[in-house]
């Protein structure tokens, strides 16, 4: 379909020639910073392994998957999980391969589940037995499962669950009930459409020893239950369960709901590692450790804090390199000749996009501290000392808060800051805001797990201020213990401030400060005042935030003071965008650290300059910058982001070629029903659809 | 398909007891409140006549649209405006009556450009012969037209324009040319399927008087031009258009993009009341009033900040009242007795959901203060008074960039508060977001025009400077005089600040003051210190927003003052929204009163409890206060904001009932390619869509 527009080119300067002038312009090494950053683990050259394995099959090409139904979407999403585990047998990848593949092909994967919730808590909870039983039948993939917790009703509140498991000491079985509507599991993937098996977990009802009739819940427990027919696929009897339609994103996950009536499982379905029911005299023996599920719940969610900050650098990559490219005015004050600016040179736009990309990096050191501080949590609890398991888990719970929140809406402030072409399917944006904005909502809501932290902080001032002398076991006691001490002396705190113009040290003083003065503040309203909890709940976000927020700028600082192998010039920009990641931080919450003595108003009045100086300054390496995170072109998915520039030419493919619409002729009179011109359907066969 | 879950129900209290409730423990009157907010220009009563029409339409059901791939999805979105245009006929409607059911339906019509802006353009810029040959046309929609201005590579910047309309002498026509791919036109509206005809924007060439084979712009121009055939709709020679694919919303509305190739239109398409090329000279007539055409612009960019109240109000109701029947977690300091606590009894929950009930009174004001003064301005205007337009204008730009602000985020923030089922389609604010993430760009981008607002600011201090005793013709020049008067008689600004606490007035002045302030700065660097405009931006933001934040509160205040219709109790209760709204932005502000002497730090230290006490008070109306917006079900399409709160049997039945990927068994065994069990298709079907 050849046509005059063939052989029309972009107006001068072009995407590549604008990048070529991007990348020269600045001395950054992009492989020793994507090295730095991502040779942990062999990422880079797993990347470079995978990618072109996954890049030649047709079925994981996403030119036209924006066009599809959820249905087809779906259909799409079963074919290509399916290949992948193929391309496993194939190539003889390792897990963290397959996750790579995932991870390239960006669909959520309608066996995720299985692969993650069920197999973990089959191979945590399950006794010996029933491990030897079933983690054969589930590496095979011969079953397929699924975890079943959250409910209609009850996701935060797990202790609320509805489902009932009833031991009926006659057949020696459970009987899984739902009593209510609400009581039905939501949410529960791979679960609607694909699995046959899953954990479910129900309210264990037991009968009352002294009266047998009465029966009493000894909360939540897990059992594996089989719900669909392994030949017809069909659900089992006495078993509803289907996807729950259509949502935000994770098109291609089937979330499930699901209802037992009166469904008999054995004994055996019991989960019984940790806690058992006695066959023979019903007796219930609780869990020992309840803390281990913290464990994996810690693991679940050091895993998105680290994962952010690559979901971030995808939209910080966009953003850059297309608002270096795209031109928009003259200057105003110039003399008129010349092109006109990259978007990216005016400081409104630098505003939104240079910050996020200084938020990259701090993500990465704290992902990278957490994944550290988890393996030496994991040493301890072998060793029965859960002393670091309740650290990190409350130092968890407001990273996982903040850094989604920060990443969440920095898509969408990336997105934003494209102009009209954000708003297209060329972006490479909608899916990756869609998909992750379950993140701030999953495991542990943004709101809701702010209080575990700040809990956490509050009982520290508590022992600080009763024992200021006693010895410190981790950074927190120390910082607390001192504040305590100064504060009993009658000492303020340093109200002029500290000099965080002029000493990056002091910026991280700055912010701990502020935490530890939110901290003494929430101690003080709760166990000096005794207010109630609820009431405090605002403050206790906010001082979740500050917390967390110091972790952010003190990691980011450690790890540069640290670092003995990035050449000098590239750990002048990281400083730069380490200043910049704070200064910007401290802007917005001016008036907090003003009120806890952090920042003086002569300092805090300087800040915006010398955060306009820091872009100024970082401008020139942007594109180098985001080269750095190594972001694939098939990953990005973008005609904005794209690697060689050739952003208009990109559009436009996907219009003119690629767009089915376009090989359709409608019939635009209002007074004939017939929607494509000549079918002389007048609608029907879409109000079938309805 | 009955099935044991049929009889099922929700724990108790459920919705319906519980809505019941909260409507019974308020005073209000929603139909007062109604009243009072939608009564002007017979909304209600046109609200409640076009509702049971457009529900009664089996083509107008919502029920599985969000199944529906973008083909598909377009494919109804033309079915339904071709059967709403019909019902125009059917019911005798007016336009008003067409808009309602435009509103109502909430799809984006794919005529929407034809009703719009290709009619106002050829009656507003058409001469008279052009008016008396196409009106008739457009009126009857034997033709059909969209409006075709921005480009790929131009948006913002509309002298950039690249598409070239070149006079040839010889033939007396003009020469449609794409010199390159960015001169494609890019977004255009209902062009890309549907229109046979566009206003066609395009630089206007012509021969130099004393060099004819010279060609010099005269800037861009619009032409009227038919691009597709009326036989069979394809496109005329020369003309290339089609549809720019999937987006993040809009998913019925075909935006264009559209290149010519040396394609002739003859002189008579030109649009020529107020520019024109002499057909025999070639000499071009200027527009004696370019003013005029910022006269549409200001009346689009009004409708969107009045608009902006619903589309949040839909939001905060879906969000009010899921968050009230939704229960979680008993009261940590209670003692284990009673029912979960409702999440929006959670101060957190509030924090992010009663601010924006308050906006949505703010945004109401501002929206009807606008009108009236566009209706003002354009009694000026047609007396040749521009001053009132360029007030008009300047104010339109910063409240379309805060008000789309306001209203896309406070979508987004009611989302999350709604936790896991915000995240499902069940929600209701999934097409409600994609869609209305437009407007934070289109019309002028957010962030680029409040230089509008603030450029006129600084000259408006230029003026009050140079005359501080002057006679003033504005309330902004009155204030900033007396900020001139005070400065120079070497007073400071109120450095205690303004009883904000106790005087509903003081917060008026507080904004104003703050907002002075910050003219006067960017007024001092600009004038005073020559600094350049770019340099300036990030500070001409900051001046726009506190300017129309000023506005609102002011706005709101105002009506509060001058309503004598309202009930006391009402009034007392709209009071405590003005209050929450102003408060709640001063705090997240706080660090900019404090520095422009416009509230003190011990105020300031007060604040976040006032808001608290004041969410207390608004608490028990806030069901109400939603009711009061008169929403329907129909448009809300919500599940969790159905006005029965019968939200969790409607979410079952979403998923039970109406999903089709349930109709669908699939084959989950890895190692076998089949994708529906049963069908033996192992995804070429799928794959011959990619």
């Amino acid at each position: 379909m050849l046509d005059f527009t063939d052989k029309l080119r972009p107006s001068q300067p072009d995407g590549p020639t604008t990048l070529a002038r991007e990348r020269g312009q600045s001395s950054i090494s992009t492989e020793e910073l994507g090295r730095h950053l991502l040779s942990a683990d062999g990422f880079l050259e797993r990347q470079a392994r995978i990618l072109p394995i996954v890049q030649r099959e047709p079925l994981l090409s996403k030119d036209k998957q924006q066009n599809l139904s959820r249905p087809e979407r779906f259909k799409l999403g079963l074919a290509r999980a399916k290949l992948l585990r193929r391309l496993v047998d194939k190539h003889q990848w390792s897990h963290e391969d397959y996750k790579m593949a995932e991870y390239l092909v960006s669909d959520v994967s309608p066996y995720f589940l299985h692969l993650e919730m069920f197999v973990t808590t089959v191979r945590e909870q399950g006794s010996e037995a029933q491990r030897a039983h079933w983690m054969p039948l589930i590496d095979s993939w011969k079953i397929v499962g699924a975890y079943a917790q959250t409910e209609l009703g009850h996701g935060s509140n797990v202790r609320g669950l509805e489902l009932e498991a009833r031991w009926d000491p006659a057949t020696k079985e459970f009987i899984l009930h739902s009593p209510t509507l609400t009581s039905s599991k939501w949410w529960n993937g791979s679960l609607g459409r694909i699995a046959n098996h899953a954990i479910v977990v129900a309210q264990l009802l037991l009968p009352k020893r002294d009266a047998p009739f009465e029966y009493v819940s000894h909360g939540p427990n897990p059992f594996i239950v089989q719900v669909r027919d392994m030949d017809t696929h069909l659900p089992l009897d006495g078993v509803v369960v289907g996807d729950i339609g259509p949502k935000y994103g994770y098109i291609t996950m089937d979330n499930a709901y699901m209802l037992f009536n009166n469904f008999r499982i054995p004994h055996s379905a019991m989960l019984s590692r940790y806690s058992s029911v006695d066959p023979e005299t019903g007796i219930y023996t609780k869990p020992e450790q309840p803390a281990t599920v913290y464990g994996s719940l810690t693991y679940v969610r050091a895993q998105i804090v680290h994962h952010a900050r690559l979901v971030l650098a995808r939209a910080v990559t966009v953003a850059v390199r297309y608002t270096a490219i795209r031109r928009q005015f003259k200057d105003r004050d110039g003399d008129g000749s010349g092109s006109e600016l990259s978007v990216l040179d005016y400081p409104t736009v630098q505003i939104r996009i240079l910050p996020l990309l200084a938020t990259t990096f701090a993500l990465h050191y704290t992902g990278l501290a957490m994944r550290n501080i988890y393996e030496n949590a994991r040493e301890d609890i072998e060793q029965g000392n859960f002393y670091s398991l309740a650290y990190m888990h409350s130092m968890s719970s407001g990273l996982k808060s903040l850094c989604t929140m920060l990443a969440a809406d920095g898509i969408e402030t990336c997105r934003r800051a494209l102009g009209g072409h954000g708003f297209g399917g060329g972006s490479g944006l909608i899916e990756l805001n869609n998909d992750y904005l379950s993140k701030p909502t999953v495991e542990g809501d943004n709101w809701m797990i702010t209080q575990q932290l700040s809990s956490w902080l509050i009982k520290k001032m508590a022992s600080a201020v009763e024992a200021p002398t006693s010895p410190s076991h981790d950074e927190i006691e120390v910082r607390f213990k001192e504040f305590v001490q100064v504060k009993g002396a009658g000492r303020n705190s340093p109200l002029s401030g500290y000099l965080v113009l002029e000493n990056d040290e002091a910026i991280v003083k700055s912010f701990e400060l502020r935490a530890t003065t939110l901290a003494y503040d929430a101690y003080e309203q709760r166990i000096l005042k005794k207010r109630s909890w609820n009431s405090l709940l605002i403050q206790l976000h906010k001082l979740s935030k500050a917390q967390s927020q110091s972790i952010l700028v003190g990691k980011f600082f450690e790890a540069m003071s640290t670092d003995s192998t990035l050449s000098p010039s590239l750990k002048d920009i990281l400083l730069d965008l380490y200043r910049l990641f704070a200064l910007y931080t401290m802007e917005n919450e001016a008036y907090e650290f003003l009120r806890c003595g952090a920042l003086s108003q002569s300092i805090l009045d300087l800040i915006p300059a010398r955060i306009e100086d820091l872009m100024r300054k970082i401008r020139p390496h942007a594109v180098k910058l985001v080269d750095s995170w190594m972001i694939p072109n098939y990953l990005l998915d973008s005609a904005l982001g794209r690697y060689d520039g050739r952003v208009y030419e990109d559009l436009y493919n996907r219009a003119h070629r690629l767009n089915p619409l376009n090989r359709m002729t409608f019939n635009p009179n209002y007074w004939e029903d017939e929607i494509i011109k000549g079918s002389g359907d007048g609608g029907s066969s879409i109000l079938s659809k309805l």
